[in-house]
């Protein structure tokens, strides 16, 4: 009989799914089968099928000194990081937050390293975080990594709105158990389903914070932005969202999660970023504390080229004005397959969730066999509870008629 | 009063010294005074002060496909790169190896991030890991992020050698004490402190190790080879420390740290890798479990462009005899600075302590108060407990006597 190598908390550890090796499954098949439809991964591809890179990337990454490249990365991060992803992400309204917050910028591994992070430092072992009923699986391993579970509210309420009155009713109920909140929330484009909360909807989840933070329980919203510059209205619509944190009671603590794989597609450098938020110049000291250990005692320092890059970007207009123009093909390139998925839809009677930017559409489906059915019709999707998840981002607008006719037979 | 906004066991977490912080410092004063002297980060510099890259590596990195450099890598690693991970590290053992154990190689982000995920795989909350009393500082940081503690041998013996003695006493109590032994060694080239241990003392190590195996309590040798391709000797003469593991108890696991960052200089890109050994089939798949969960739980996947270029060099038989030309020189950087360092060391009578490789030469202090006063000599070397580490990897050959006199007056 074997002793116990493992620590206790690794005892029943396994990955269940795992998107990205489906995806490598789909390369596989698609290599012997040219009618291969792979919809697996969120990378943003062009209709020939190659990655849609930003040339600015491409020409900054080749162009970096020897010390931008290979040098260790400041733990911290270098100014022109933070400070240009706080100017990207609020935008317009960088001034406004600045005015009425503490920040802090602590670069990540990705946005994955930043909710991991987070997931750790901000929750007791053992407590719950309340997230939507559907949801990207991979929290639910972030979640076990940091000792800690995840609890759910239903998303959608019977008009396929945002579901505020569960959200308020779940979000009480923990808060009052464990004497602790800890909200996530994947908004605008929501991955899986494509939802962007309404400025009225981020306003009633604040308002909710509010009453929770004023029984003296700590708060904490995680807010994963990773595809606020791929929705269908313009990419400011996507900020108008801060301004509802205005409200925040002074002792709720905000950690917006940037994403560089998404925003630049810097899929594999794996840099990203969180941002503390908060009224309580304690909270974000403590914000700091603990997101700069978690660096130091997990990893030691992010991609020193990714950091630089997006720096650079982010500081010389030069650079800005081109990433933006490239932008607006990236976006041009979603929304076109976005329209004719949902036409075809509608056309063909396939019922999708309403979707309203992102990588993803989204289909509630009863078959739970969906993923194998569809794999023998050579379509590689991804399966989650009761939907499956449709990645228009590596779709082909040629294969959107041919595919939503196959959802519609399995479905 | 504040409610406690992070997790209960984040309260104490704080950084107290950050050897990258000390760093960005020394460059700061060196853009100001000429005669700074920054012997603080283990990067490798040519005398001119400009970063050692390997020509390959660069070749490499401005030719990959977009694919190798945008995606996201697979999380179990490309094929090139773990068995060439394997090959390389082992060497002419390779073979050896394989045909006596198990193995698998999970990529990470450096080797921080192996250390880090096995610390927490492979330990319980609160229990402690076995190191030399002499560490790079970092580890503390992995430990306490990972929610367990170090506990200390002595390094040397009267005779400054490895001191298997208190090894074995330190190493006995705590399996007993707490039905885990887990330990981690640093060699070759220890960092801070220069020490290589020889085949005998591997070979005691191993049977301390058996003894613990014996009584069914789990052990895990964690083996950090950051330095592996930096001693003295050949670096195959590195490999033969490998020969040692033949003898290991079947439930040992041992988890070899292999480090991107030095072998490459891929510092600033976070690519590593920990392989599991062991003689347990079962062992080696717990391993597999708990490393995959790991990954995929903290940042999702490590660095493409950091896997493939390493794929790429231990794969092509061209790109590899490059690199190991390319390694000679590297080594001859360092080799020169150590002999000079030890010559004039002994010259002004500073003691040292024995130094047969890799970054780092180590002297015993009894001034409490030495990195201030080397600051006030524009000297920034690394203080830990007792001992002032010095880099002679970014150190010039001209600054080395006067450097020596220096610290020779503080010593």
């Amino acid at each position: 009989m074997l002793n116990q190598i493992v620590g206790k908390h690794a005892e029943s550890k396994k990955l269940e799914s795992n998107i990205l090796q489906i995806s490598q499954d789909a390369k596989l098949m698609k290599a012997k089968h040219a009618d291969v439809i792979d919809a697996t991964v969120g990378m943003l591809h062009h209709e020939e099928g190659n990655v849609f890179k930003y040339q600015v990337v491409e020409d900054l990454l080749h162009h970096l000194s020897d010390a931008e490249i290979y040098h260790y990365a400041p733990v911290r991060g270098t100014n022109a990081f933070s400070e240009g992803v706080v100017n990207w992400v609020f935008g317009n309204h960088t001034q406004t937050i600045k005015e009425h917050f503490h920040y802090s910028v602590i670069p990540t591994t990705g946005g994955s390293g930043a909710i991991s992070n987070t997931f750790y430092n901000f929750n007791d072992f053992g407590q719950k975080v309340l997230i939507a009923n559907h949801y990207w699986t991979p929290y639910e391993n972030f979640a076990f990594e940091a000792n800690i579970e995840l609890t759910t509210f239903q998303m959608y309420d019977d008009s396929d709105c945002f579901n505020i009155e569960d959200f308020r009713a779940k979000a009480m109920d923990l808060a009052h158990k464990q004497k602790r909140l800890c909200v996530l929330l994947n908004d605008p484009c929501n991955n899986p389903t494509g939802l962007c909360m309404s400025p009225d909807d981020w306003k009633a989840v604040v308002s909710v914070l509010n009453q929770v933070a004023d029984e003296d329980i700590p708060v904490i919203l995680i807010h994963d932005i990773a595809y606020v510059d791929y929705q269908l209205k313009d990419p400011q619509y996507s900020r108008e969202t801060f301004l509802s944190y205005l409200d925040f009671h002074p002792n709720i603590l905000a950690v917006v999660v940037f994403s560089g794989s998404k925003t630049f597609s810097l899929y594999g450098f794996r840099i990203g970023a969180q941002i503390g938020i908060s009224k309580s110049k304690d909270i974000i000291d403590q914000f700091v504390r603990v997101g700069d250990y978690s660096v130091r005692g997990r990893f030691s320092s992010v991609s020193q080229p990714g950091m630089n890059i997006i720096g650079k970007i982010f500081t010389d207009p030069h650079y800005q004005n081109q990433f933006s123009q490239e932008l607006i093909h990236a976006r041009k390139l979603l929304k076109d397959r976005a329209i004719l998925f949902m036409e075809e839809a509608d056309k063909q009677g396939l019922k999708i969730l309403p979707y309203c930017g992102g990588f993803f559409i989204s289909i509630i489906t009863q078959n739970n066999n969906i993923f194998k059915d569809l794999v023998q019709e050579h379509v590689f999707v991804i399966q989650m509870k009761k939907l499956i998840r449709i990645a228009i981002s590596s779709l082909k607008l040629q294969d959107i008629p041919r595919l939503v006719s196959i959802l519609r037979r399995h479905i």
